[in-house]
């Protein structure tokens, strides 16, 4: 299979999501969103089970290059890295991806996607902290480890909230300025 | 039915989904762990769904009572608030925890009762973080409002990532510790 056919082939895994959720998600509703075949995609990817570890790998490269960092301001960047993105349909895929939080304990192809992508999510927010701190933007007794530890959590959380209760982009986006202006950035200047 | 009947059911309720989570649950697996045949719990509650909605209003009356605090010094309350209590059981309930939110979205009675608890648990959270501030304990620039709104979303994240990426409720306590310490508590005293 060529790059392009897995391409929409991911796509349609996506919109598949968002539209039926993942509890009842058949491979018939991706076939569907896709120029394939129900047939096709089973010999491509043998099991739905099989195809949504494929489409965890796909969200793992896409958040990948998201993480080329281009150098901007600490702050803006933990906001943005925090924060949904505008191209980011809201709430049926959110609702998919918790739900699929929830089969990590029963399903381990699950589960080290999540820990890989929650790991480098750290590693990254650690970095920028650090950065952060050497630049002068955040203070100098912030703890990159403890913080990225902390502002992870708070990703996870947030976005759990706008699934259950229903907060906007806006009000999540609003929290964590506030964690950062309040707690991060050095008020004294540097 | 009587307080202790219910009391019964729902502690076999709880057990059931601790056992089985919640994608899997039957009236069955209930019964299993009750004192009642599976016919009488049909006959008091109707559906599962309609005896698992009055198994999250006994969490939320369970959390009332929680709530009535002690005075307690605020720094120790909100962390205790925020992390686990040594008597709940691990990864399996908190695992039909997460399953029940991300139905939120389908049902809107599961919905209700997360909103419930959570506006409960701000408006409690806020005015702990007031009465820190007003007692020196914080620092009186801290905003009580969207520090309660910050924290919430800290609970929820720190209780994903423990299912999700197995943290374990050290690690989780040390995380709100570190926030409360760094972020709210006024460091040249009173």
């Amino acid at each position: 299979m060529d790059d392009d056919a897995e391409d929409e082939i991911m796509e349609a895994t996506y919109g598949a999501l968002c539209e039926n959720g993942y509890a009842g998600l058949t491979m018939q509703d991706i076939a569907d969103e896709s120029e394939k075949s129900k047939p096709t995609l089973h010999y491509h990817y043998g099991t739905k089970q099989e195809l949504l570890l494929a489409f965890l790998d796909y969200l793992l490269d896409e958040f990948h290059e998201r993480l080329e960092g281009d150098g901007d301001d600490p702050a803006d960047e933990l906001v943005s890295l925090l924060t949904p993105r505008e191209d980011e349909v809201g709430d049926g895929f959110r609702t998919a991806m918790l739900e699929m939080k929830a089969q990590s304990p029963y399903n381990e192809g699950v589960r080290d996607r999540f820990v890989e992508y929650e790991e480098e999510l750290k590693t990254y927010i650690e970095d920028t902290v650090r950065r952060g701190v050497e630049e002068g933007v955040f203070r100098n007794d912030v703890d990159a480890e403890g913080t990225a530890e902390m502002l992870v959590a708070l990703g996870n959380g947030l976005r759990t909230r706008s699934v259950t209760v229903g907060k906007t982009d806006d009000e999540l986006r609003a929290t964590v300025e506030t964690y950062v202006e309040t707690c991060l950035v050095d008020g004294d200047g540097v």
